[in-house]
């Protein structure tokens, strides 16, 4: 189990580590929504994503029960980069699986802060099979990307700091749009608004085809989705929704809202024009619906993660290439 | 006259209005420089530039004072949109006149902020002469860019939070690289470091080919250019120091730093790529010389201004392309 305590413990582990990220908005964002908009700028996280937050604190619980030996992760590459850092920092050994259509720059900047990469194929390859091997090979301890209460707290420290920031704007209800891959980030950011904006509602939000966790929260079970193709969304593509962060979002999440890849870009080229920040597409999808999604939202403001920009330039000149003029 | 007690007063008018921007750094920079470089983001500031912060103080010293029925300012764009922004908030008039050249996302944006642009040709007509007229014609105060007491003691609050968030970092000496161009936010960050943090020493850097400010502190007298050429560092291209910038610069400024356009280019990729924040540019000016001109520099570490994001798509994608790996 996994509460508002054990994010507050977090806090503590990451104060110093962590950054405490800007909540930006702009006028211009704010007119094409039809509504005040703020943006919880997440890309500017050190390794330029949040997944920072939650694998600091997982390893550095390890290391405070002395059991941080060997640390093996799988991983698109944010997650990879946050463990990546984490064991760098502490001189403990990181081996990442990633896919191998993985993005470049996540691969490049993994590798940049010492872990060693190991590939597998994500059509013929069972991952966790080969992580768990690997995890044994080198005596190490598995760290998830989200189904993990150490994992899930530490993100929660993102939902401390937009209630702080949020309530500074004046802003204690509304919508809280959320990019959502297995729910570790979304979960808990609900957590923490449970207790200190209960008014502010979590909304998962996924790449068009890989909507798992709107599909289980409507069904009011974990379901799984067999994707028919692929998105560039690649931060939060997830088959279903993880058996710790299921319940949290039952209890705690309002529908969810699905964003296709074209969206995404645009969401991209407007924070790149407005914000002046670089977003990847999966760490724009909250954007996206908060811009172009405003008939599925309640009145009121919208709070969104811009939860990475780890992204290549061919796809980021993709982006600029939208007229958004 | 302006010093550090104008600056002071300046960020009391600032607070709320103005944001305090972050100082990042990543260990990827650090590693091209060959020593630690933080980065002041003043292109997360409102309208993308540090512009704002002495358009804000100017304006509302204006109508603290009763005397601000109408604004004329001129500008290629950044102090443009600090103008219009803070005219809008009042709802001033306001009137900018812009070089028929300025980059379209600058002209854009200034119209956004509900003030009228009038064209000059660069080459052919006298901007100051045009700017009088129009003030003149619609009973307006000029807002100068740069060479203004309360512009200077705006822009040098700028200094403040540098001075601030470097010691938090622990960094109690080094050299101050600012992105200069008539030497407004320079010499305002150098009066609040001159109190703060007097081990900081300020070094303008400039475009190729714009070099006034290095020519004029050599020669220890105001110098103007000839330019033989142009350059994509719009933001900063002046042919002179300022009357009120210069002694501040001459008594507190080390010797001047040039950077070619292409440089700034390749430091608006590695700002992309390791910080994901959007710079133009002539605010990525004073990044490049931390990262390709280490050796010009006193030992220790480097803080940058990374004064402005407002830049078109094409001339990012130029950025993007250009192999930083």
């Amino acid at each position: 189990m996994v509460g508002y305590d054990d994010i507050r413990v977090a806090q503590d582990r990451l104060a110093g580590h962590a950054r405490i990220t800007p909540l930006l908005d702009a006028p211009q964002l704010d007119a094409i929504a039809g509504r005040p908009v703020f943006v919880k700028a997440e890309c500017l996280q050190r390794t330029g994503s949040f997944k920072f937050r939650g694998a600091w604190n997982r390893i550095a619980a390890l290391v405070e029960a002395g059991e941080a030996g060997a640390v093996v992760a799988s991983s698109s590459g944010n997650h990879a980069q946050g463990v990546a850092l984490a064991c760098q920092i502490y001189r403990i050994p990181a081996t990442i699986l990633m896919p191998s259509d993985a993005p470049r720059a996540k691969v490049d900047a993994t590798r940049g802060y010492g872990a060693e990469v190991v590939f597998y194929d994500r059509e013929t390859e069972d991952r966790d099979a080969i992580a768990e091997a690997l995890a044994v090979d080198r005596n190490a301890v598995f760290v998830p990307p989200y189904d993990d209460p150490f994992v899930i707290a530490g993100q929660g420290t993102c939902g401390l700091e937009i209630a702080e920031q949020a309530r500074e704007r004046g802003v204690e209800a509304g919508t809280m749009l959320v990019c959502c891959g297995g729910g570790g980030l979304s979960s808990g950011i609900a957590l923490a608004l449970e207790r200190d904006v209960p008014s502010l509602r979590v909304r998962p939000v996924e790449p068009a085809g890989f909507d798992d966790m709107a599909a289980s929260l409507a069904a009011g079970e974990r379901r799984a989705i067999v994707p028919g193709s692929t998105s560039i969304q690649d931060a939060i593509l997830t088959p279903s929704p993880g058996r710790i962060t299921f319940p949290i979002a039952r209890r705690l999440f309002g529908p969810g809202l699905v964003v296709p890849d074209e969206d995404a870009l645009r969401a991209m080229a407007l924070a790149w024009r407005w914000l002046k920040i670089v977003l990847e597409p999966g760490g724009a999808t909250a954007l996206a619906a908060a811009l172009f999604q405003g008939e599925s939202l309640a009145d009121g403001p919208v709070v969104v993660t811009a939860s990475g920009g780890n992204v290549d330039p061919a796809v980021f000149a993709r982006a600029l290439s939208l007229d958004t003029a």
